[in-house]
């Protein structure tokens, strides 16, 4: 079969592999009907070195189950599934509580070596736990909208719902990629009536407008954090969704959350050291929170929202290939001339 | 009228000063009946530049209204009142929130040059919105359990609660020190049925125990990390109140939490930048929570508790002296041979 294989910083290849099979009997083995480029996959595509590679690719796909393993009874053979981008056992006190990403005995898709999502089929461990099962055909329009539940939209919901976003809260979700603008969806999902949006790509804010926000800013660093204030009666907004990852989005965030509000991260941290001192979260009770999103809690949650209409997160795709496009999709997401890329394998 | 004066490090002394006055008519001159030291204290005490003071020290204290400006009307003169650490407005957004401690007005009384608590008399600004009166005589015998509403229960109290404490969350508490244990008389308060208190000093484990602790780790850094671990199943506490301050505190408390958890935070960060990425934080969801407490907010809350005798704070204190033995108060609780010195003026 073919999949997805990063090499190194920029050298994104689809070579011939050997067939994913059933090895387990928890295993679901999942045909690919529909996968994507994820903006986390760019921190790699910028700076992975040969040495760490090559690493299969992908963890957001949508699939029909072509067999299974004699213990899996959730999903069978011909059921279109989707997948979180972390495979979890569903039974442990972890997923009992909510908290997929922290499963005893699964871990991220980025984490597997040899199975990945942006490839023709995937060996799925702990199926039962992991798989939820769509009920549209694999060619429903609404397969964009649906294949966000794998990652992006889940993602940008935990930013909202680990931020405390409820009616009463004001929100600034910082990065316009896929994520931040599905926070700003969920946002407004949850009733935030304040929703400012930094971004600095017009198309992008513009389906950011779309989806809810009620205010653009595009400065960066000082410059967006003044804007940010003067928006917010000099106080900062209750919850900042920070959807970016690197140092500048953190300190903007420091920058514009209101005192006693907090700092909701999803964008994977480029770094391990940050200021949390006196000076920058301390003193006026600013919290933390965020983490790798628990997917798979929310996709029952927010599914129904997609099949009646309600809401249409799949506008953030703006591109489809199949597998011998991948290479480029990645390049033209890294050179934000894409804002996401669906793959059609 | 005397007061205490911090000249740099170890360098403690009761002076003569210019007498407290009535300067705006939002203020009340009180006459301190019990003061204290502070842990907080005790880190200019072992780091101040000489040229950073003098300083005027104490924001604890608790004492007699002796006069107030034209517009005061919640306390009057002769009522026995208490003071937060922090003074406030009481009508600004944040304190209507109950972040008292970020009102738009009000600041702390370390910000203060010319008062302090370990004093005879204080000129408390915004005297309606920070001053609470006391239900009781000066002399009354609660009076040591009343004064720890000015500051390190309400601090303690503050951890439990910003560490979302109840029936359902198992808790560390890092620190021996009174904002710890009264951390853990917090933690019981609020329900919590497991209480780790990391601490070395028995005279305080066993003062720990009878607050509430349900374990006692004594070892230092990983050791002690492990030890926490080993008493919750290898995943750590849903919560880890962290009452101490420095770096290794802070790593001992992301060494313990629980995925999914939260790290509270009410001793002052003598840190800046600490670790929160992937490999601290963000991996687990883990939150971070905490700062100054209101403790404003939590003075009506837990007074009940002393004045019915359900609960007794104030077995903090472990020493009493007048004014003139307070640079010696210092010298003992930095050498931790008094845990918390309670002074009569």
């Amino acid at each position: 079969m073919r999949a997805t294989l990063m090499y190194g910083a920029g050298d994104v290849r689809v070579e011939d592999v050997p067939d994913s099979v059933i090895k387990q009997p928890t295993d679901a083995l999942v045909r690919v009907t529909a996968s994507c480029i994820c903006g986390s996959d760019l921190w790699p595509y910028g700076s992975m070195a040969p040495a760490d590679g090559p690493a299969r690719m992908g963890h957001e796909f949508i699939g029909i189950v072509e067999a299974t393993g004699s213990e899996v009874t959730t999903v069978k053979t011909g059921d279109l599934v989707v997948s979180p981008f972390a495979f979890s056992d569903g039974t442990c006190a972890f997923c009992h509580e909510g908290l997929y990403t922290s499963c005893e005995h699964g871990t991220f898709w980025d984490m597997e070596p040899y199975e990945g999502g942006q490839a023709e089929a995937v060996r799925v461990p702990l199926a039962d736990g992991t798989l939820v099962k769509l009920p549209v055909a694999a060619d429903s329009a609404l397969m964009p909208s649906l294949l966000t539940l794998s990652d992006v939209f889940g993602t940008g919901y935990h930013a909202a719902v680990a931020g405390g976003v409820n009616e009463r809260t004001s929100v600034t979700v910082i990065g316009d990629g896929a994520v931040g603008l599905l926070a700003v969806l969920s946002a407004k999902r949850l009733g935030a009536e304040q929703i400012i949006l930094i971004g600095r790509h017009k198309v992008r804010t513009d389906l950011g407008r779309e989806f809810g926000a009620t205010d653009i800013v595009s400065g960066r660093g000082e410059e967006g954090i003044a804007a940010v204030r003067e928006l917010t009666g000099g106080h900062g907004t209750h919850a900042v969704l920070e959807a970016v990852g690197n140092m500048p989005a953190y300190e903007q965030a420091v920058g514009v959350v209101r005192p006693g509000g907090v700092i909701s991260r999803v964008g994977v941290p480029q770094y391990e050291d940050a200021p949390i001192g006196f000076g920058s979260l301390f003193a006026h009770n600013i919290r933390l929170a965020g983490g790798p999103a628990p997917v798979r809690a929310y996709i029952e949650e927010l599914m129904p929202d997609i099949l009646n209409g309600t809401l249409e997160p799949g506008k953030v795709f703006d591109a489809t290939t199949d597998l011998d496009g991948v290479p480029a999709g990645y390049q033209d997401m890294a050179e934000r001339t894409s804002l996401k890329v669906l793959i059609k394998p």
